[in-house]
């Protein structure tokens, strides 16, 4: 069922003898397939093939584009079961992952949908002209979103199907009317092929146009410079390392025409514990933060790096109480032996620093590339003299700060680096007196959560997955929820446009009934 | 009433040595007065206040900050005739321009201020929690619109008042709750001390922190680049050049933070004269773009650089039109003898290109710094040959361009860099058959007109004053209208925040009464 092969459009391509192949961490094995590199040729044509399909697509109503989203999501459905088995083959994640994984991610593609179906998210304007008024007249004026153009997005690591190949920055792009050239993520290409040969299949269903959508593998940077350099692509969605989406970020803002980068380059989320609450419920948060360190391997962007409490007697005993959980869990698989690598590097790298100590760390056997969780803790004076103790180490690994009062955690948060989320654990009434540290908080973060773990991001208008550099490149952007899909349109006026050549969104009659500003007002009403 | 000192604050100062004057450019004299460059002491002071400023002035309501704009507004209108004598002193605009510019800017600071009044800008979304979901339960999240931080804002040239030191983008920035740094454009700083003296006083008048306001002073480059690399600046707006535009951007992406910039950097603004309108209309249209080549010497973002016609005896009689019409306005003054020399400068080297031809040109005297408007003309081959004649001269010039067919014209308009406007003139029944130009045009483009002219920007929610690169550095948004407000905030999510705690917009009994998305409806419904 696996071709190895690039979907330049429509077509599977291998023209290149570069080769590589993914492997299966759970096994400790390669995997049998053998995947060819996209050569020069290939990334030109499926470029150029987008910049031709968004001609047509950029023109089809929103009904069209939901009708091929919802086309989309049955073709993966319609996969079953030998999708999961390529998706937990390629990932090292159990079965349920992948089944709760795939619905989130038919369910993006599906809200979408509905989005484009309600039809409003165009955010129409409409300011009707005024012939007689002095001394100038004012013109008839009417706004709406437009896409683009061709988008390169960059799957992630860490989610083979919500943020890869039919994840959220594709079904986003191509909600907005853009298509999409997916660089596939190398460590499971060919579930990336899987779901790229249902795009392609309800593409050809839905009458969407050629290269509409294209799936290009590659090793190394080659494929991602050359895509994120060419001329005729107009923006960048990416989920993965600050160095490199840093340097995706640098390639954009240096072309002649700069484009915009949404990379989505995860974070530490810092976790508050004020007194009270390790006072009154210590064991309940030192078992739900072993939880949330360990999900998945303590894999998620989400995942709290860093737990922030006061010293003394009350903390120790949280510290405790969390050594217990954390000695508790059941260690998982990682993605990949370069990921545990990493994580194990990384937390020897912490470990090392001046300071640092390890005070929980699961004791019993664990399978080659499990990542074996650990929790390090470390003095408030210390951590703010080391900038190393505030990386993001991608695994199960937390560092317990105790900081000496609340002046030196204020402190410390003010100096953080942005962050997707922020969490403060507090009995109500304590949370009352803590207005410097909430605007501390909010200043860094995307997300504050009261009483709660951080990982766990819910699909909706409310959601904020971003924040300030370096969690995301522009903050002013979600990468979940149907909002994510204003990365990738602009707004647009005409003035005095015949009413007959404009978009149904912008015709007098309102013909699609969405909601519009009109002269200010919030309405569904017609134009007399 | 001049000191020529730079706004700290609310403290005059200058400590610096390096000084230089404004020029009238009507008496082609220099003005009297000495301007005093801000030292680096005082750029440091001047955003170390505006930081500090920013943890008070984020948490001011809407409607303390409505009320801090209108001030603004009352303010200007307080310093009366003297402030219109000092703008035309600095501009060499005529009084009526100068009343008519301070109604733009005064209208403006007073619609954002009525924005913040009635509060549903901030896009407030709430979906509320389902405890007894399964698997897993749903956490209430709450979103709302929060500040960046501190603004810098480079004035434009040729808005002394609607794009300068209390122009759209301080208004806008001020509006969403960002501390503001005006670098004052050094050819109407005069004017810009007197603009900002009236923020400082409603400053303190409605009790806003201390350095949410500062104006500073710079003749070369060395204030700018200081400002946009500051760690503690979060945002930049600016209006000008493509070559100041792109540096800036350049700076600002290079940062260890790379920030948002948004430069409005002109464009040339394509009109394509449809065969119809120019047989049947030819008169109007010749009377209708003299006018709006000569507005205000040329001197707008969207003054009409390039227009387009299909090669034959009705555009010859349409270009004889043109010339007469060109010939009867009396040239107006330009800004400065700076500007009048890259004027005469950009159109003798557009004369100079192989196969360009000057058709009209003022013949009457007109005094030194006057712009003598005149019109080119080139065939549509040679223009396709040679990028410069698609390149902005900054005054009152325009190119007439000959196509041989509308294939031509169509491989024209496709091979334009991003534009503010494009205009299409026509008749209605034939702009029916031009949807490839129509699509062509749109992607060039931010606004697109019908049978009008693209000077002109009206202040409302419809209009987009922005585009494709070079247009602007970030086509998502628009530099005029309230929604301008929205380069400078950020999405931010609650999640299972205590209802007492969260700001006003997010609060369950909706004190506020803005409309809000609640659970994916739009309403001004309370929760119970």
């Amino acid at each position: 069922m696996i071709t190895g092969k690039n979907y330049v459009g429509s077509t599977l391509k291998a023209g290149g003898n570069k080769t590589f192949k993914t492997f299966n961490p759970q096994q400790n094995v390669e995997n049998p397939w053998v995947f060819t590199e996209a050569t020069h040729e290939e990334i030109e044509e499926a470029v150029a093939l987008a910049h031709q399909a968004f001609g047509t697509y950029k023109k089809c109503s929103g009904l069209e584009r939901a009708g091929f989203l919802n086309a989309i999501a049955d073709e993966i459905v319609a996969l079953g079961n030998d999708l999961l088995v390529q998706y937990c083959s390629e990932s090292g994640f159990p079965m349920g992952r992948a089944e709760g994984e795939r619905g989130r991610m038919v369910g993006q593609l599906r809200a979408f949908a509905q989005m484009l179906i309600e039809g409003s998210w165009v955010q129409a304007a409409i300011d009707t002209a005024i012939t007689d008024r002095v001394p100038a007249p004012k013109e008839d004026l009417r706004k709406i979103l437009v896409p683009l153009g061709p988008v390169v997005v960059f799957g992630s690591s860490n989610f083979p199907f919500a943020f890869s190949t039919a994840g959220g920055d594709t079904a986003s792009a191509l909600a907005a009317g853009c298509p999409v050239i997916v660089k596939s993520h190398s460590m499971h290409v060919g579930t990336g092929e899987m779901v790229a040969s249902a795009i392609i299949k309800a593409a050809q269903k839905t009458n969407m146009p050629e290269g509409v959508f294209s799936n290009l593998i590659g090793g190394g940077t080659t494929l991602g410079t050359a895509l994120v350099k060419h001329p005729l692509v107009k923006a960048v969605g990416f989920t993965g390392s600050i160095r490199a989406g840093r340097a995706l970020f640098d390639l954009a803002a240096q072309r002649p025409e700069p484009i915009p980068v949404f990379a989505e380059m995860g974070s530490v989320n810092p976790v508050v514990l004020l007194p009270n609450a390790v006072k009154v419920n210590s064991q309940k948060w030192a078992t739900a933060y072993a939880g949330s360190i360990t999900l998945g391997a303590g894999q998620f962007c989400t995942n709290p790096g860093l737990l922030f409490g006061i010293k003394g007697a009350e903390l120790d005993k949280f510290s405790e109480e969390l050594t217990q959980a954390i000695e508790k869990i059941e260690p998982f698989c990682m993605l990949h032996p370069s990921m545990k690598e990493g994580f194990e590097e990384g937390s020897a790298t912490m470990l090392a620093q001046k300071g640092v100590a390890k005070i929980a760390e699961y004791k019993g056997d664990a399978a080659s590339n499990y990542g074996v969780q650990k929790v390090l803790t470390v003095d408030g004076k210390t951590f703010l003299e080391n900038k190393i103790l505030s990386h993001e180490v991608f695994g199960p690994v937390s560092v317990l700060v105790q900081c000496d009062d609340e002046q030196q955690l204020l402190t410390i948060i003010n100096q953080l680096d942005g962050q997707l989320t922020g969490t403060i654990i507090g009995e109500p009434e304590e949370l009352k007196n803590q207005d410097e540290l909430i605007a501390a908080m909010q200043s860094r973060v995307g997300r504050l959560i009261f009483n709660g773990v951080p990982t766990g991001v819910e699909v909706c208008p409310s959601m904020i997955h971003g924040g300030p550099y370096p969690a995301s490149s522009d903050s002013r952007f979600t990468a979940v929820g149907i909002h994510a899909v204003y990365r990738w349109v602009r707004p647009f006026s005409y003035q005095n446009w015949p009413n007959e050549l404009l978009p149904a969104e912008l015709q007098n009659e309102n013909p699609l009934q969405i909601l519009r500003t009109l002269n200010n007002i919030q309405t569904k009403s017609q134009i007399a």
